[in-house]
């Protein structure tokens, strides 16, 4: 059944964002640190500035690069990293059983943009926490500030009023990002940089609730399916329609080869799970892992730069029977491999006994924690149940080792929850977490509907982003069905970016809503152009048009296909304006008319 | 442009929702009223009953029936019409305008099914709710009552603790429905049947919020495209995946002809917007309208047997400045016909003039109100405005004008509206309109989206349906961009159904969860074809699945291609818990543990 493909990535999608192009700005004073736009022109009859848009695309979107997939990015962080004067380790060697023991017939060769590897040393500063704790503001944290104030070096005009205008149930969005704001949230643990010292390609992003809500998108092949070129790819395709951090849940063979192909050309934090890779490592028998396999996976994959890892520390020995009863049982995969091996051994989880040493691992290389919540709930039934929020209290207990630790850590979350129960999930979380980010897989509101799970993910997801998660985890139309293949990942990233979008227009992000406006403009004008290329998928806007007006003529149409010319309102609505202008004083008139109370139509009660 | 058809509808989608058998089933006492469900046979291995759905679909999918749509569907309600003892009125003859003048060769023929056309007389009971607040309970009211208790003859169990665990925001939903409830309900104006006694091919449906939330979907053809065939295959097409209502928004030639196939050939209740039909008489010239051509219109359609009608009776002259500096201006195309209107003569809307005059035309045939929310905010940084809110205002004002009236009310909401700012709407229009049930667009809660507005509108429609609107109109992929067709009706319609069902879960409905439920249990022990037949759309699901595992023998497998068999969280919990199930007494293990306080890991401070 297994499906292999040992092919290079030879190539993967390159090109412009249909409508815009690539821009970098630089943050006063720093000329040397270059943040990626997407610059989107308008149609002079606006009279607008280019729209500037947040752009986690790397430089596959830049024509005037040309991509190397063997050479890897440009290591933009790399003096940023030197100067913190970490030392080189010896790598760890490479064994058969990273790549699941595949013949060398099969074997993926391995991407040959090999780099030192470097580890932090006790006592030195390491991670972002850590420089943030001490006080200190890394060149990434200026990066970051950058971004999310989508290159403005002052407040956009409004910037107040928009905040003031939303409900961020406590959060503390500014209208302006400094990067001491962002030292300050990271310090307190309520914001994260995932970035391995290891990774020096990233480009940084910054995850926490008062910054721009970011998504994140799976990729991954498993036993059946999927090999090295469409991984690449995959990530490619997912961060270019918008996937802040990809995570590589890949579980078949070749998979150390492939996570390098995929670490050396990734711009974007890459997440994974290594209990995935640490059960390859002995068969797929979950009572048979321990603490040794586990520990050089760590190092294994901290070294080739992993930007965070999922630990489900949390599934503890006593929790595991509170999920006998459940509906759907346990549906993560961490988090039922080690109920698993908790129970066979009937021993305490070894990631919580050593999760001392964990974080000594994550920290010398800046891997930021993904807490995972292996006790999620697989169905709206178990949702919220004893399992799930007693794993979350471990969690929190978990958290505040690991700060102690140094690393920085964000929270895994659910799952499947209905509407009316979404809330006090974020609401706990931030209580026993203290603040640390959250990020939550969908949730989905309802179980009725597999085909179109990303819709009713997306629903619980822009709800729990607006009451403060900082990060979404996509759902892609094949959730419990099957692997998403390229056109389900863009499905999944639009429909989140969607999600996203909306908790930060109903949280007052002060940048949210200028793009809103901006489509709106184009809408009310007709400049269809215009609102094709503003909107999160230029190409499927503009092919649903073509489909029912698909000549040149009606792109500049002042109506589409849906009222036809004559009922159009908009364009009634327009010759209204025009109207209303030559008439003068009709507002005055208007007013004096309401003064007088004058009712033309008079109610029954008035007239009997 | 104008590509018209003339074909008359000579075939329909028709067949059995996969697996799954059309059933009837009777209230107690009324073996005469048969109410259609859809039963779901699950798999032996469950060992559970059938599980029975909603079923909007009609009879098209009823193998066991012959359609004919000339004949047009079984008058079921005749009976029921007979005894009310209403006078057969002299239809008003058809005349030239009402095809838009089309020539005798592209003319659609009218439907053959042509019925007696009946009117209630002054002081007699015509309308549900003047039987209603007669005391009088109807045959539509039973019908409704056992749809909504899901043919069951009395309360599920459970039902009490799942109406107590859901959010409800101040409804009351009652664990089971009784035709006495429905009768007061509709007495108090928070529920509608909307049912013209010129329809008797009708299957009732109550809207209000205190039932199941429904959904409608819009067909119609504009000027640009589409014709009869493809427009009465528009109404079954969505009715068979779970439209309760369909609005015909038709605006092109042959506009009566296709209704009155449309009106004979569905089981659910049709809406109109008569100024749209009122408009073509005119020449399409919003300054030509008068009373007496939109008189006209409503009586021609009430007598086609339209079940309700939008009516625009809130855009007043006054607040048609309020307007003029939105980003968005009008959007609704009703709602810039009657500002057009009431701003180029600089008087009150007629609408609003005649309101009792629209009443007593509307009450004579049970036709309900629609009142329009001809100034709904067309983007984000127009919603809640003071021509929004004042509207509104309005809007309640015509609602007690109608009750007194004796007419059912309901009334349309937004549109585009920011998350943080859907609740106010919905509080503000129980408030302003005595609880009438509330029928929103949406609401769409970001505007950087075309081509996935089917999304951006299904978050706010389950919020604002769980905050209590009634029926949720659909929004299509192809909003703002060009007209459905076939595959968009469909992905409007299943999305719109996650977001009424999800909002039912959340609301406490006591027969949501049970299909929730049962599809996770399917999930969980594997049962595909279960979990496929359970799911709104089992074409979808089951070829989802079949992408990456096509074979037969993948339908009974214990995993999925999303993790392989080894990485099956699932199956890992199957094999888990009957392990946890012979080691008996690990529950009370576990809580000696937990009693004993002891802590394997050590928090660091604690060990300092």
């Amino acid at each position: 059944m297994t499906v292999q493909s040992n092919t290079r990535p030879s190539s993967v999608t390159t090109g412009a964002i249909a409508g815009s192009r690539k821009i970098y700005t630089s943050p006063e004073g720093r000329p040397d640190i270059l943040v990626p736009f997407r610059e989107i022109a308008l149609e002079p009859s606006a009279r607008e500035e280019p729209y500037r848009a947040y752009d986690c695309s790397g430089i596959y979107t830049d024509p005037s690069v040309t991509i190397d997939l063997e050479a890897g990015l440009p290591p933009i962080r790399r003096e940023w990293i030197a100067k913190r004067g970490f030392a080189r380790v010896a790598p760890r060697a490479v064994k058969p059983e990273d790549n699941g023991n595949i013949g060398t017939d099969k074997l993926v060769p391995a991407c040959p943009a090999d780099l030192p590897v470097y580890g932090g040393a006790p006592g030195q500063l390491v991670t972002q926490y850590e420089f943030a704790r001490a006080g200190i503001i890394t060149d990434e944290m200026i990066y970051v500030a950058h971004r999310e104030n989508m290159g403005r070096a002052s407040m956009i005009a409004g910037a107040e009023e928009r905040v003031a205008d939303g409900e961020s149930f406590g959060a503390e969005i500014p209208a302006f990002i400094t990067p001491e704001f962002v030292r300050s949230e990271i310090a307190r643990g309520r914001a994260i940089i995932p970035a391995n010292i290891n990774h020096p390609e990233l480009e940084p992003v910054i995850i926490g609730r008062n910054f721009l809500v970011k998504i994140n998108a799976n990729i991954g092949n498993s036993a059946v399916t999927s090999g090295v070129a469409e991984e690449v790819e995959k990530m490619v395709w997912a961060i270019r329609w918008g996937a802040d951090t990809v995570m590589d849940l890949s579980t078949g063979r070749n998979i150390h080869n492939i996570r390098g192909w995929i670490m050396r050309n990734s711009p974007v934090p890459i997440g994974t799970v290594p209990i995935y890779q640490a059960l390859e490592k002995v068969d797929g028998d979950p009572t048979k892992l321990d603490w040794e396999v586990f520990k050089d996976t760590l190092i294994e994959q901290a070294e080739q730069g992993v930007d965070y890892f999922t630990i489900h520390a949390g599934v503890r020995l006593q929790y595991v029977p509170l999920t006998a009863k459940r509906v759907t049982g346990i549906v993560s995969r961490g988090g039922s491999i080690m109920a698993k091996w908790c129970l066979s051994r009937h021993k305490e989880s070894f990631l919580y006994e050593r999760f001392d040493e964990i974080c000594d691992i994550m920290r010398k290389y800046d891997v930021s924690f993904s807490l995972g919540d292996g006790l999620r709930p697989g169905s709206n039934a178990d949702a919220n149940d004893a399992a799930q929020f007693g794993e979350l209290e471990t969690l929190g207990e978990l958290t505040k080792v690991a700060w102690d630790k140094g690393c920085q850590v964000m929270i895994e979350g659910p799952g499947h929850v209905p509407m009316h129960k979404i809330k006090v999930n974020m609401e706990k979380q931030l209580r026993e977490c203290g603040e640390a980010p959250f990020y939550t897989l969908g949730p989905l509101t309802t179980d009725i509907a597999p085909g179109y799970d990303h819709i009713t993910s997306a629903i619980g997801a822009a709800m729990i982003g607006w009451f403060g998660t900082a990060m979404l985890c996509y759902v892609t139309p094949k959730e419990h069905l099957g692997l998403p293949d390229r056109n389900d990942v863009k499905v999944g990233v639009i429909t989140y970016r969607i999600a996203a979008h909306a908790a930060d227009l109903a949280k007052g992000h002060p940048a949210a809503k200028l793009r809103d406006d901006a489509v709106s403009r184009a809408r009310f004008e007709f400049r269809w152009e215009d609102q094709f290329n503003l909107s999160l998928d230029p190409d499927t806007a503009r092919s649903f048009h073509d489909q029912t007006l698909p000549k040149e003529a009606h792109k500049v149409a002042h109506f589409c296909s849906m009222c036809g010319p004559k009922f159009c309102s908009m364009k009634i609505t327009q010759d209204l304006r025009v109207e209303a202008e030559r008439m003068a004083g009709l507002e005055a008139k208007s007013a004096e008319f309401a003064e007088a109370g004058k009712e033309i139509y008079l109610p029954q009660e008035a007239a009997e």
